[in-house]
């Protein structure tokens, strides 16, 4: 990656620093390795809130350049600040929360004379939420890689096809347009692999995770997604898989029918494309998170599907989440967050329902704040398609 | 999961935290919540030392049972702990190595009058190294699935593809057997989407991690694996996917070739097959993992390929490692490690060789440690298949 941008995102990151008088930054986790430094290395990117970032790497071994310097052991770092004419700091962030207690306990012992603080991953968060220009057009390449993986899905179904077979192809279909894969989640407890093909009555299944839509899985070490359930007419099956093309989780839902559906469907469908015209609608920087939840309850309250939206037994508590390197970042479209949206931040909003015995409907897309709305990044045909 | 298989793995936990006077776990980590619990949840199992676990559950709300409290948040955790009737710990163990810094200073503030102490990570890690019996049969089960979409490569491939596109047919193949997908990895800084196809000198692209053989990858978000080249005759091509069938992680390695290679690398492959018999003739309980490290190293010698084993610029530092729950669990077989095999054990080994031009050769196998041997668990062909 080219350091002008490298240099933009660091001093991003060097203004919340200095807002709280943090002198220097030791980042070593991947996503935000990526962020600063283009790529996932093993090592630490140290970042003085005054100097140039040094690059600390123990591997690959063969990475040189200016401002790259091999390490074995975070011992070392004193030692190599002093080498490269940097002081010892006074107050440093590391990530506290993503770094490991054990490894937090030991970076932070390399530095006995200085005030160590775990706000890292907060304020590298809150850097990242508004994405650069660079970013935004990761996104919108993300956005019609992924749009094109979904257009060629009623060409993969089948007719006696399982959830978990059409989900195999679709994931190849992803693969094949440039999906690197990963789904890239902040916090240590969520674990998805591509993404969720559910149908029927599997998307109502309760998940261990803040999910409108759960679904059972294949085994109960990965709760979520495709059960293995024969695709039945007048079942709705929802697609949504992270489109991960450049590091940028960019993400989408679409739904299918195998067979028409009954009347209901197709009326709870549009109460959800009706809940993402009225926030398309309103939407730009300056308004609160909250105020965007409230509308979409107040749509699908008029509607009268509340008490199917955003799940059954368990219902999520927010209905668009911000996307970037991780598919769960600021900000949270979430009763209660006075959080103002700004232009550049890149959301997915994904008004669902969920009706028994037929399945799964609603839209999502993934949007980039413009300087006075909103642009939706995933552009493909929103009705429900027949397969 | 069956109680009984429960108690038995969460004894085997009791025995070593007796052993350092630790009178209560709370486990809350994905790995070790499915080995505890059976499932992946939201929430907190608290195993003490003298009474049956609790689970302290978050989400999914429905799940109820014996032992099964709802939580909104730890806090609470000392009064649920009263009402259950259990005593405030005196010592109690947290995962010190995988808990996230800020969460786990959340959890001990919750125990303002217990000794907190973080070895919980290293001593269930310990607990698992040593399998029960259904986690072999789970094992052994992971090993035929494997196997069966290995035998169906040849049958996937098409003159004129890629690394990239070969690797998705193969990735399909796997989850067409029932392959869960994820890669589970213990620590924060393996990221891993299914495994790696790795043909030609992209074999040799060094790795962020320890490995013997890296790859490029497609972006710099995700080094490692497939690059996108083009498959080409006088390669060859090593497929290392890992085999999550029920959670459990086995590892296989099998080789490839388009049309015939050169003569150097069947000898190379050769070299490696003779390292796997000769540790396969020795290996059984006892006997310290540096001595089969040792012992892998002098038949490589030996044979002239010492340059090229286990990478080349950048070597991998073992030739094997546990794997279980995660890809990489103890014991690791490496040099000075003194810590010896024991019946239960299960470990992959991967003795392999990157020829510069050609690509990677060699061979891994999963294995268990019988009481007077080791079993293998991946069975099929090891020579080279050309495609």
């Amino acid at each position: 990656m080219l350091l002008p941008e490298l240099k933009l995102r660091r001093d991003k990151i060097r203004v919340l620093m200095a807002q709280q008088g943090i002198d220097a930054a030791l980042i070593t986790c991947n996503a935000n390795l990526i962020y600063t430094f283009g790529q996932v290395v093993s090592g630490y990117l140290y970042l003085p809130l005054n100097a140039p970032a040094r690059l600390f790497i123990k591997r690959p071994s063969t990475l040189e350049g200016e401002h790259i310097v091999s390490i074995r052991k975070p011992e070392q770092l004193p030692d190599l600040l002093k080498e490269c004419e940097l002081p010892v700091p006074h107050k440093l962030m590391l990530e506290g929360d993503e770094l490991p207690y054990g490894e937090y306990k030991r970076l932070e012992s390399c530095f006995p004379e200085t005030e160590v603080v775990p706000c890292g991953t907060a304020l590298i968060r809150q850097a990242r939420s508004v994405k650069t220009e660079m970013e935004v057009e990761m996104f919108r390449r993300s956005g019609i890689a992924h749009t094109k993986a979904y257009e060629q899905i009623p060409s993969v179904y089948k007719a006696g096809m399982t959830d978990l077979q059409l989900s195999i192809e679709v994931e190849r279909l992803m693969r094949l347009e440039g999906c690197l894969g990963i789904f890239r989640v902040f916090g240590r407890s969520m674990e998805i692999f591509m993404g969720s093909v559910l149908a029927g009555d599997n998307a109502a299944t309760p998940s261990p995770y803040d999910f409108a839509l759960g679904g059972k899985g294949l085994d109960p070490s990965l709760p979520g997604g495709a059960n293995g359930s024969l695709l039945q007419p007048g079942q709705s099956v929802m697609v949504d898989l992270g489109g991960n093309f450049y590091g940028y989780m960019c993400d989408m839902s679409r739904v299918f029918s195998i067979g028409k559906l009954p009347d209901e469907a197709y009326a709870a469908h549009q109460a959800c494309l009706n809940v993402q015209s009225a926030i398309a609608t309103v939407a730009k920087p300056g308004i609160p998170c909250e105020e965007l939840y409230d509308l979409a309850i107040e749509t699908i309250d008029k509607a009268g599907f509340a008490d199917y939206f955003m799940g059954v037994e368990q219902k999520a508590k927010f209905i668009g989440h911000g996307i970037g390197l991780e598919i769960n970042e600021a900000p949270v479209i979430a009763p209660r967050i006075k959080q103002e949206l700004e232009a550049g931040m890149v959301f997915a909003l994904e008004p669902k329902i969920v009706l028994p015995t037929i399945g799964p409907v609603g839209i999502e897309n993934s949007w980039v704040v413009t300087t006075d709305g909103i642009e939706k990044l995933t552009n493909c045909p929103e009705e429900i398609v027949e397969l």
